[in-house]
């Protein structure tokens, strides 16, 4: 890469963070659907035609930031010693990355955001998909399943059973206007799959 | 409802009954994007213009299936004692819907093509998230919580991570082009999921 190439790199994840940020604030404090693609190019001092050379969609804003924390919670797992168990590992690593991103009541309205978009709430479970395809090789290790056996469901079990159990808390957390602890939340329904039910 | 109304809306189901299967033997035959709505028009000898009275999208006609399928599983449900734990019943329903539904290689050609066209795997996630809804209100019963407690993520984690583990069986099998069983790809992923890890 020459050094004009890495400047023109560097301008364009400058210029995408802005309008992230700016998109951002937006919608938190005007609401999601009633902020225009107009309105965000204004407020990031950039023509609505440069918008669109980096984003398809103001939806794809929102998500972009779910994208980049799947990568994050991908490093934090391999980080874990594989001697940790993998629903061990896997919370430790959902609370490394929460506990990294951002202030509560911000996350919380951007949960708001997610959970009662319609638009927003389909494209977040495409992007939970991703998120397993990123985990579960991690997953297969710490289970020492064979690389190449395609026909052993454990990890993606586990994996996919996780994240909808961090969905589940996360909409309850939202559900509760964030009254609820979320890291407790989740260990809840955890424990409410995982646990034997004594019959009454 | 007058005998003109009723004879109305059940021509109506007959014609929308017609189209789906005209369609899904398209489909099944020639591909999922190879389809046009103007085929699927011309073989069940209706107007496009009518077509778009009955669907909106080509994805409707496959997964008006899988809403069907989602009340079918709701009332299969329904139907098991509430004595049988959450686990066992849904693993039940399950098994039975899967056996009342279509023969095998019908079933797996549907999975394919739903797991391996992009803009279906995405809107049958969404379909998943309404099984969740109409199978949640039944679980809380089997688990003995207040219908009025909004907190308790118990009885959504449940019944989502069934359905999660019913995607990955489903993936596999279709992965393993049918050769694994489904329903014992499905009790190894909850099994895998409940079961305690042992550290070695």
């Amino acid at each position: 890469m020459s050094n004009q190439e890495r400047l023109w790199t560097r301008s364009r994840q400058a210029v995408y963070a802005e309008i992230t940020s700016v998109a951002m604030g937006l919608f938190l404090e005007q609401g999601f659907e009633q902020t225009t693609i107009d309105q965000i190019a204004a407020t990031a001092a950039i023509s609505r035609r440069s918008f669109f050379r980096y984003f398809g969609t103001k939806e794809d804003i929102v998500l972009g930031d779910l994208a980049s924390q799947g990568l994050l919670l991908r490093d934090t797992l391999e980080a874990i010693p594989l001697a940790v168990a993998p629903w061990e590992a896997l919370r430790e690593a959902f609370r490394k990355v929460d506990g990294l991103t951002r202030q509560r009541d911000v996350m919380l309205k951007i949960a708001k955001m997610m959970y009662e978009t319609p638009s927003l709430r389909a494209r977040s479970i495409e992007k939970h998909l991703q998120w397993q395809e990123l985990l579960v090789p991690n997953i297969r290790l710490r289970l020492g399943i064979d690389g190449d056996d395609p026909s052993d469901p454990a990890a993606d079990a586990i994996v996919s059973s996780a994240i909808a159990c961090l969905d589940v808390a996360g909409q309850l957390w939202v559900r509760t206007g964030g009254t609820a602890d979320l890291a407790d939340l989740y260990d809840r329904a955890v424990l409410a799959v995982r646990t034997p039910i004594e019959k009454t």
